[in-house]
């Protein structure tokens, strides 16, 4: 029996694109000989399609595609993921359901049971959870089919659940595992993925198939990486990351088993090409080419550029430099070299005669009040306009090229720096984009050297530096990175021997600028913890603030 | 008997402020010889506080507060609503529980079951539903303790669930039934909420006492309007909608019923007080007495107005009026007009200089192409620049000033007139702007009567007029009603009537902004589906677009 693995990038919402995609694949499967083709988590509708899943309409148009692909189901099975009506009254309106389609209509349906309901996903507030499990019989096999987090209570040990679905189609003795997935990127996944497929091989003996997404939705990327495993525990193959890939497998070769292939995992190449991913199919899949970005010279506008001109190609990346008269000379001379190492477009506009006419329409208003962070905001928010009126004119999209540590902190300006149709690096803590700053120049130059190495400054006022008003990034990081990412509290961060005042005050840092974040551009996501849609925190409150 | 119900207005993570509140509350209630005295759901942290529940030193100090009231419960019991910690390793880590302290201690606790996972209810995020239940014995009286939805569905009529709390409890004959709620404003919800407790009393045929919050948290404002039941099904009292109150009950008298008092439900009379309320607590929960706002001479910055008059005294909301070439006449006298009805400072600051500053600096790089919304854009962009200068400047927070039509269709600057730190009428549709005007102006003329009567328009463009781009707005906003609150797709919308070409114009508009919404401030909800939290739309997407 041979087993086809789809790894395909869908979009949400567009059925007649995704239904062909799966079509085209189909045909393509056949041809190589191919008795089953199986397709990821939701696949006829795209993930996460969210609060369009209250829709009846959405949900009729998930089952046309399903009958679209059972139409196509004649010499071959396909195996779905797509959302399907509860009958029963009680309970959820819909399953989130695996079909196995073939011979032109539905021969069985699984729903998943373990509907993740943490960070970034929302099942429960759609999805009843299955309580039937069984198996499909197909040309003498029997098949477990499960969808995503099913397979992720291995042993009942995973403590967010208290059932295991596949220890109850177990019951069936089935001949091999099928898995539909929709499991998002972040830098340490792909390794705990295997982790578990391999818990759940040995518990069972059994080869498994395990078909994920590539692509990014937004700010949710899916890193392809899907796993066939071999009942001997190794990874029979593994498919390439951040990119749409079928291979056709012999069932039994994939039981005899013997090898082990797996990919090199290093952390800050996955987070770039995530990021490369995560531009690329946000502008694609909004139907646009060109971005716009502001290039202060400075490292962060310098790594967002980069990954741009992978993601779109340099010729779509307009960069613009808009010096003020707290630019220092290297700033202009740093981003011009990026931009002509690159070979993107430029332009450069100061700032001073739009500064200077808001201080003139504002100077009388201001009752003479001292220069403060508003002067300082000024000119954030004047290259802010100047930014968006480009990206207006010729139908750019604004990039944003704020790090996650002054995220988190407050440390920029709403409706300024903070601008932006899409985050691009608003995961990645200040250290890591230096490691991307690196990992770009790996082969060459392409980031001046001088980006690289000069302390940041915001150059919003004489002489300023980020260290006149943050901690040093390396202790800085590593806070952020326990209280938002491992949810450590004051007294364990202090216990761990960091300074008191410190935490205290980097924490009030983080609570204090929710409101900021909330009107903050969607993040590309490559960490266990993205601010966006996986972090829901109060804006008015008082807590540690 | 005597039992307190006590209405009060937490704020999310001060955990002193609020044992401190409860605490009094308590005093105050054996004062009047209360043998009980019952708080709301999750009175200890406050509600809703999201992903802080996540951090152990959070729940921490939710105990402690337990902990504080406990030694307060001598001679009268307090039942108060806090997270507790799941012993079980399987499952979530929390229960959100009702607590019985009496005599120095945890005499009682009883999970909620049903947890709200819909619109901007997240509670399976973090809980686990009980499932078991009983009743705690009180001076000879027994007694069922309840959370919130746990009394949603009675009769198992509700079709979100398959149980039945109080069913289960009945089981045990309590005496009568305690619930403690965090049910938040919508403007058909009181009516709603008297009907379900109606139906639990008749179900039963015991006496009810249902705690609610008042004040708002952000986005989401409590109403009050706690409730005793008789068992003779009617309203024996309705505490006040919006603001804190203690009242203390005899049971006897509760029992013996055959009175029914209820409060005047008026939708817009509704919404005008919920509006203030979310005013008043955003700014006073965050250490924050004045606004400012741009007035434009439109309704739906002169109604903003209004209403923060209202909620802050007059004196703390600074209008500015910032007229370009484009503004008519009347603009800025029904502006002016309307600061001094309110007795409101105002300033105008024109935005010709900085307007044209863009221009001059922006113009050799539009490569001759025609006025567009990019100049449009500039000139709301001018705008907010300036209200977020004095914004900083002063330590005045921006209010928004968008309407739910125009928030919906994506009829509004992105960074320019949809800044600000809080929408304040982001969840009024047009119409019922006008019907808060004529209701603010019921007694006197305060918002002028031009501002009301004149054609709505933007004015960024000459003889612009909303007509020009947008259908009537009597029609828009039953479309978007149909499409947004009761989730109506085309062929829904179409078979009532509407034109077909002009809904599917308005569904794509609506889908095609939800980037721009995704960057807007969080909207006060007064709806059923109100933009931010409660409704969660992909931003990539192909569905109706």
């Amino acid at each position: 029996m041979k087993i086809a693995v789809a790894q395909l990038n869908y979009h949400i919402g567009n059925f007649e694109g995704n239904v062909d995609k799966m079509l085209k694949a189909t045909a393509d499967a056949k041809a190589q000989g191919a008795d089953i083709i199986v397709f990821g988590e939701l696949s006829t509708c795209g993930y996460p399609p969210r609060d369009f899943l209250e829709f009846d309409d959405f949900i009729k148009e998930s089952e046309a595609s399903v009958q679209r692909l059972a139409a196509a189901s004649k010499d071959i099975a396909i195996v779905v993921g797509s959302p399907t009506v509860n009958p029963v009254i009680e309970g959820k309106d819909l399953y989130n359901s695996a079909i196995f389609l073939y011979d032109g209509k539905v021969q069985y349906t699984q729903h998943k049971a373990l509907l993740p309901t943490y960070d970034i996903f929302d099942e429960y507030r759609y999805f009843e959870p299955a309580t039937e499990f069984g198996v499909v019989e197909f040309k003498g096999k029997k098949i477990a089919l499960s969808v995503c987090e099913d397979i992720w209570n291995v042993g009942n040990e995973n403590p967010l659940y208290v059932i295991c679905p596949l220890d109850e189609m177990m019951k069936y003795e089935p001949d091999f595992i099928i898995n539909l997935s929709a499991s998002p990127f972040n830098f340490n996944h792909a390794n705990t993925r295997i982790s578990v497929l391999k818990a759940n091989v040995d518990r069972y003996g059994l080869p498994m198939f395990y078909v994920n997404h590539s692509g990014a939705q937004t700010e949710v990327i899916f890193d392809g990486g899907s796993l066939v495993m071999s009942p001997d525990g190794n990874v029979f193959d593994e498919l390439p990351y951040f990119q749409e890939e079928l291979r056709v497998y012999e069932l039994e070769e994939v039981v005899n088993g013997g090898v082990n292939k797996v990919q090199e995992k290093e952390k800050i190449a996955l987070i770039h090409d995530a990021l490369v991913t995560g531009i690329r199919d946000y502008f694609g899949k909004l139907g646009f080419k060109k971005c716009i970005l502001g290039l202060s010279g400075g490292i962060d506008s310098a790594v967002t550029s980069a990954l741009a001109a992978r993601a779109l190609g340099a010729e779509n990346v307009l960069n613009v430099l808009m010096p003020s008269k707290f630019s220092s000379d290297h700033s202009v001379s740093d981003a011009e070299q990026l931009a002509i190492n690159f070979g993107s477009p430029y332009k450069i506009i100061p700032i001073k005669d739009t500064f200077d006419a808001f201080m003139d329409t504002l100077s009388p208003h201001f009752e003479g009040l001292p220069f403060n962070i508003t002067e300082e905001n000024l000119q954030a928010r004047s290259r802010g306009v100047i930014l968006m009126a480009l990206s207006n004119k010729f139908g750019h999209i604004l990039l944003n090229t704020s790090n996650k540590s002054e995220m988190a902190v407050g440390y920029g300006t709403l409706y300024g720096d903070m601008c932006g149709g899409l985050s691009v690096i608003g995961d990645v803590y200040k250290m890591d984009v230096y490691a991307l700053a690196r990992y770009i120049n790996k082969d060459k130059e392409l980031i001046p050297e001088n980006t690289i190495v000069k302390p940041p400054s915001a150059e919003l006022r004489p002489d300023q530096k980020d260290s006149d008003s943050l901690p040093d990034y390396a202790i800085l990081d590593e806070i952020l990175y326990e209280y938002i990412e491992n949810r450590q509290g004051p007294k364990e961060l202090i216990e761990k021997g960091f300074d008191e005042k410190l935490v205290r005050r980097v924490l009030r840092m983080v609570n204090i600028n929710e409101f900021k974040r909330y009107q903050t551009a969607p993040v590309l996501r490559v960490s266990s913890k993205a601010f966006g849609m996986g972090r829901r925190m109060p804006i008015v409150g008082k807590y540690l603030s």
